[in-house]
């Protein structure tokens, strides 16, 4: 009997829990879940008779090493800090790990480690990174056998809800860590456009959003995700390209207020804010403002600040998010960031019977060897819908790369060993093949473009 | 005989090895100065017969500690990372520590082994932080004594050209780490003014500075320095307080132009810009400009996106930096904020004969008992200026209070234990007496204050 370790049942984990402990019926094999809130992992296991659970506080180096020693395979769904520690055991003990983090230059150099144990530390195994290098490289080798020139490459993705749940002014709901949503753009975002590397600084992310049509669901808007251009080498791609970006998705108008909640700097998480759940959310944003001596309401002068309209859109939205409220914060929170977490994991629940939606979208321009002189844009566009009241979109494509990738490695399906992305085809294909299986598939539309 | 162990020969240690060779002499002691680059170790301890040296990775575990060991304290003058890894050797060792960089949680929650172990840990023992602290503890506390009610406290600190070197643009030199040069402000910063906290994102940090006078230099300005609000309790200061502000030095001008360089996002550390040793100063600055379709000089452009006068003064000085020159970068820089260091440390050298000054001000708002309704300000400065061509007051300032703090320590005369800063009075007593004797002294004038 072969046991899995799954390390973290939070947010990103009933599905994948859910997942393997069905296959684990089926292999004979047996599932641990551990977490420091061991209630949490007890829900998700929820008595099944394949799984257990166990109270770990990860930094406590006896007990992980004892859990990953007597396991086959890891799962790691914890946050990336921790991600090291449980690498390095994982090598020592010879175990196989699948984390949905990005790979670090840490985990890079346990490589050779790796290797010479004869383990797999598979990392990006999720949606965003996951699903998106998957389907982006399958698309790319697929263009290149057909000796496509490809010259510009776009890709987005997000967890967002579904349209009709769309519904509060901001049109966004936390259905994934809201630290992530709060801290987006944090350092920069740089990208190639037309030939030209573009480079933003965190307070100017925001505001070089754009549009972008998404098959069924309609216009949506994007922001540059962190560095595109490292995904130039990664996924391979030559000279001939000229546009390279990726982007991060939300309905149209997210950019411009949170554009402004950077400018304010209500997203700081390094300053501790002294005694911040005794203070309201209006003493709160008047810390972010110059000194004031006249007797100009809090409300114009955010306003002003900004050089918004103080009747506008933006303002309308800081209202109705609480931020001008009289009440105590009251949350134990200790920065900024903090309150902002707290405000929109408050304010933006899905409405009762919403569901949540995950999309990951693809355009390539391409030359082909047919038509050299004409340009086409090959749409490849993934989407998945969460159950109204039930199990997460976000949770479902987050969650079954890694579980997908557990089952395979211990079928002895993926005949890799050292660090690796999923970029390598040997990952790639059986994975992409089995999440089509289960309905997540994506759909290719190819149109000429106008020169 | 005893061994002290300097880790670390870079900008800050010269004076401190001096001091401590001298001293050794006198009490039979022996520096072993130990870095990477031992050719920098051998050229401060110039074949000092009471110095030797060692080439030292930090990270090698198996010589530093052993070299741990053989000493008898550990004066620990390296970039922060490694602080926590020497620390626990010399927890292990039981062996004293002394730190000019900042105390972190790492180091603070090592407090209770030091006590264990009979070892003194005592961080933040350099200038800005150091010198710093203990003048204002002592400041404070003989206030305190006669019974003053501080309602002000502001601090400010700087290393810079004296006046007659400030001949630059920019009236600026590098004399210390100018990683910290370009990157300061980057976890933005608090203060308190009349009562309000203030929180300024990075983004904004060089946008609310103000004139200081400095008696004997003339009017100096002030930008927040990181987080001030934290001082207030680290310095006793009660709630008769209402303005708490901690400000770096420079002469006037440069958080104008700083202001626009963090704005462009030419201090990004987090983005590997590729193939940049390649690409010309102009190709760069253009990564940080929205797209262009037009034929509009980059100078115009730049001017244009800062809402800044394309003949103004910002603009002349980003010239003279060299920011539109077509000259390739060549240095090996992988990112925007190492581009400018390399162009500061190039274009910002103190000139010929040249010397450097280090200002450390304390200005303290207080009533006394004797006339209750009228406020009094003491102001409380130390000038120290560098040797031209030769020692910078920078190195003297910084190095000497953990040189000295070494000696005190050697000589059984810090009676204590755990993790410090110098804040308490049986260490920045002794060291600030020591400090005068060496000519660190601080001048104090009072003056009424209009109401």
């Amino acid at each position: 009997m072969k046991n899995i370790l799954v390390l973290g049942a939070g947010q990103s984990a009933p599905y994948l829990i859910r997942y393997l402990l069905k296959e684990a019926e089926q292999h004979d094999w047996f599932v641990t879940v551990a977490d420091l809130d061991e209630a949490q992992a007890r829900e998700r296991v929820a008595d099944h008779p394949r799984g257990s659970t166990v109270q770990l506080d990860i930094t406590d180096a006896a007990l992980r090493s004892s859990l990953i020693s007597q396991s086959d395979i890891v799962v790691y769904l914890l946050a990336p800090p921790f991600q090291h520690l449980v690498a390095l055991d994982c090598v020592y003990h010879a175990k196989p790990m699948i984390s949905a983090s990005y790979r670090d230059h840490q985990i890079r150099e346990l490589d050779r480690d790796a290797h010479r144990q004869g383990i797999l530390i598979l990392n990006e195994m999720g949606l965003d990174p996951g699903i998106d290098h998957m389907s982006a490289m399958r698309l790319i080798q697929k263009l290149k056998a057909q000796n496509a020139k490809i010259v510009a490459f776009k890709s987005y993705g997000g967890g967002l809800p579904a349209p009709e749940a769309a519904t509060n002014p901001l049109r966004y709901c936390v259905t994934w860590n809201p630290r992530n949503i709060v801290r987006a753009g944090e350092n920069g975002a740089q990208y190639m456009e037309n030939g030209f590397i573009k480079i933003l600084p965190y307070h100017n992310v925001f505001q070089r959003s754009w549009m972008v049509d998404v098959e069924g669901i309609g216009t949506l808007e994007a922001f540059p995700n962190r560095d595109s251009l490292n995904y130039q080498r990664v996924y391979g791609l030559d000279e001939n390209l000229v546009t390279m970006i990726r982007g991060s998705l939300r309905y149209p108008g997210w950019s411009e207020t949170w554009y402004y909640i950077v400018q304010l700097g209500l997203t700081n998480e390094t300053l501790i804010i002294p005694d911040l759940p005794e203070r309201t959310y209006r003493e709160f944003v008047e810390m972010f403002l110059p000194i004031h001596l006249s007797g100009t309401r809090l409300e114009q002068r955010v306003a002003n600040f900004l050089h918004i309209s103080p009747t506008g859109k933006v303002m309308d939205i800081f209202r109705w998010l609480g931020l001008f409220s009289k009440q105590k914060i009251g949350a134990p929170v200790r920065t900024a960031a903090q309150v902002m977490i707290h405000l929109l994991v408050e304010k933006l629940k899905l409405p009762p019977g919403g569901r949540d939606m995950v999309v990951v979208k693809h355009e390539v321009d391409a030359y082909f060897p047919d038509q050299p002189d004409r340009k086409k844009r090959i749409n490849s566009t993934l989407l998945d819908f969460g159950e109204p009241d039930g199990m997460t979109a976000i949770a479902k494509t987050v969650g079954l790369p890694a579980a997908v990738a557990a089952k395979l490695i211990l079928l002895n399906k993926i005949p890799l060993t050292g660090s690796h992305l999923p970029t390598h085809p040997a990952i790639y294909q059986p994975v992409l093949n089995e999440l089509e299986k289960l309905g997540l598939r994506f759909q290719e539309k190819i149109e000429d473009l106008e020169e």
